[in-house]
């Protein structure tokens, strides 16, 4: 994060905690949690648009594997993952058209834990790592918990979010630079990046010798064509870390099982370590983690499907509300909306403390926190189409009045 | 660790991994395990004194928490832990007389994420932590991982590795020491911490304006005389961070359930805001672990009764081995034995290589591995009593026979 670390300072009787302690920064997805709860206490009903947890139903083989593990003791697992999930997951990928072995897999908790390994794996203390903004809050704070630097290129909302044009990416990297990052389908925005794009940046990292990290947890959430996956691109080969999870794929997002793939023997050999210094990773969702593998394409298409008609719908409401600004994403659960008000954050946190329309409100997570460049995003916000469409067409009424009547309204500039 | 770093070199096509992901160690407790399973398959039975992990039955209240759980969806829980297990959690420290709120609690991903969030709330890069020597290998690596530096203090295996004398101690703080490390019942030595020992801890932390970290994951592994933790001490206060785990007592290591203590508010926010960056522990096995923490003294005495048994048993035996030295541990389920060989991960890997006695072997943890001081612990070995007696006792005759048989036999200079 571009916010620099404050001076310690000793409060006398107590020791001060560590600069990078202080400079984490709250989650904006999170943060805003105790004012819901009040509102909810007052008896308001929240629309939780600012997490991206599906509602869809954790799938019935996922519980059949936890109900029937049947080992006396939970043990460690091996550090690197069982060998059951392993190959379970190469399986996955082959159905994708993706040819990894198991032992090109490093099993981690959560995709958390695979950003948290592909930025130690890269960078020192210092080093950066160049990547479009707005990101997925976590990469600031991990980044920042490790003292490496995240360098923003700024993708523009008016282009629906797509990446910055070549030679802006070149002009970030420096001699500290090890890594580009990719996100696609794209948390915080939707979207998903054409063939070309990726191609752009494998053919900079070729050059610059960098790392590419892609982060593609959001894979089977596409709308409109295709996915694009770094593995696909042959000739990025050692340079390519791809960084996966099944929380939203498989709704199983309190399971805590991602994971980090690559071809280079260098990468896994330093991941094992890292494993093998926490342990392992929860060995009973590993199990039924395993089962989840083999659902097979009717499962994914009939998961897009629904989430489409969740797009649409937000989509085509916030287009009808006089002010807001949005182009189409065409990926993950997301949206980056312009808003027209002075400020999202103060937005979103009136709307939960000063407004109800009918007993509800929404719960939106304020856009400046999806930006490391200070003063960014402010009248932006992520919603996240997680609710069935009749609730999600509740939610959107809801904003719309909540727009209309907040005190703090503020002209976009844009069209 | 004082390992230093190597430098990055780029081998022309592939770019270098960072030099903290080259200079994580592997884990002496897992490093060898290939060459177990070498042995396994020429069908050599492996006696598992190598690792941490017990044979007790996970007790079946975890069990029936998972069967029941009944949720459709398997979503996040609240970064800090889930509320039933913060309440179980305090319940379970008022039944050791530890007065713990439920917020003073932050639940980690096995007490290996409590050992990191302590790191990283404390020391920023290039800060140390002041620990004994020998101590728990993870803490170095992921110390190294962290870049944060730990600073041993020499603990004398001929005075059961107690705590150094007081000036070593102070000796060792240097302006960038942001906290003291005690592990009680230690990890890799079995030594418990007298209450004197603590105390003066204590006081140096106090007049230093340090903190302490106090790992008591083995709390319950006590076999003489009563535990004595970091939170007994009302003068520590805000200082004290206590780090635990429900791996060990409740024989759950696949679980990943810990947690980190603190009375200091800006510590507990922090921590927070680091839980934050991952989101959340695995929602199931939360909910079976607060199922665990009220299962009352009589399990916990049993516990203990059986370990205990083990302990007398391997201790009775090394001391009848010809040139082993070990002084008798009073908690934990290891004992670090100085071995009478020129090196003892030769013969480690030898033991597993090399030899089998009526077709079975035994694997122990070289002992260099848990130094950070070059040359140490070389003709030292933990072992772990984790088996039952009956198997315990093949371990030792099968250990005794090999110690006779080793090519590299050398005299420790010890009694």
């Amino acid at each position: 994060m571009s916010i620099s670390t404050p001076p310690k300072e000793d409060t006398g009787t107590t020791p001060a905690i560590s600069g990078r302690a202080q400079s984490v920064p709250s989650s904006p997805i999170r943060k805003l949690a105790d004012l819901a709860i009040s509102a909810k206490e007052r008896g308001v009903k929240v629309y939780h648009l600012n997490i991206g947890q599906p509602d869809v139903a954790t799938p019935p083989e996922f519980f059949q594997g936890i109900r029937e593990f049947s080992e006396k003791v939970v043990e460690y697992g091996h550090s690197k993952g069982l060998k059951v999930l392993l190959e379970a997951w190469a399986r996955y990928y082959a159905q994708k058209g993706l040819d990894v072995e198991p032992n090109q897999i490093q099993v981690t908790t959560g995709g958390s834990e695979a950003v948290a390994f592909s930025f130690m794996l890269t960078c020192d203390t210092g080093d950066n790592v160049v990547v479009s903004e707005p990101f997925y809050t976590n990469y600031g704070s991990i980044a920042t918990a490790l003292d490496i630097k995240l360098k923003p290129v700024q993708a523009n909302p008016d282009l629906g979010y797509c990446l910055p044009a070549r030679e802006e990416i070149e002009n970030a990297i420096d001699d500290r630079t090890r890594a580009l990052m990719i996100c696609s389908p794209n948390n915080p925005t939707g979207t998903v990046l054409r063939r070309d794009e990726v191609a752009t940046v494998v053919q900079i990292a070729d050059e610059r010798k960098l790392f590419v990290i892609s982060d593609e947890v959001y894979r089977e959430f596409c709308y409109e064509g295709d996915h694009t996956s770094i593995w696909q691109f042959a000739q990025i080969g050692d340079r390519a870390i791809l960084l996966d999870s099944i929380s939203k794929r498989f709704s199983a997002c309190g399971a805590r099982i991602g994971a980090l793939v690559c071809r280079n023997t260098q990468v896994m050999d330093a991941a094992l370590r890292l494993g093998q210094a926490r342990l392992s990773t929860p060995t009973v969702e590993q199990v039924a983690a395993a089962r989840l593998m083999d659902l097979g394409e009717d499962y994914y298409a009939q998961l897009a499907d629904e989430y489409k008609s969740r797009r649409d719908l937000m989509f085509e409401r916030l287009e009808q509300m006089p002010g807001v600004f949005c182009r189409k994403p065409s990926g993950a659960f997301y949206m980056m909306a312009t808003l027209p008000v002075d400020d999202s954050d103060r937005f979103c946190r009136w709307m939960l403390t000063d407004f109800s329309h009918e007993g509800q409100t929404v719960m939106m997570a304020p856009g400046d926190g999806f930006y490391s460049t200070p003063g960014s995003g402010r009248q932006e916000a992520r919603l996240a189409y997680v609710l069935k469409t009749d609730e999600l067409s509740k939610a959107m009424d809801t904003l719309a009045v909540g727009l209309e009547a907040y005190p703090g309204r503020q002209d976009t500039g844009k069209p």
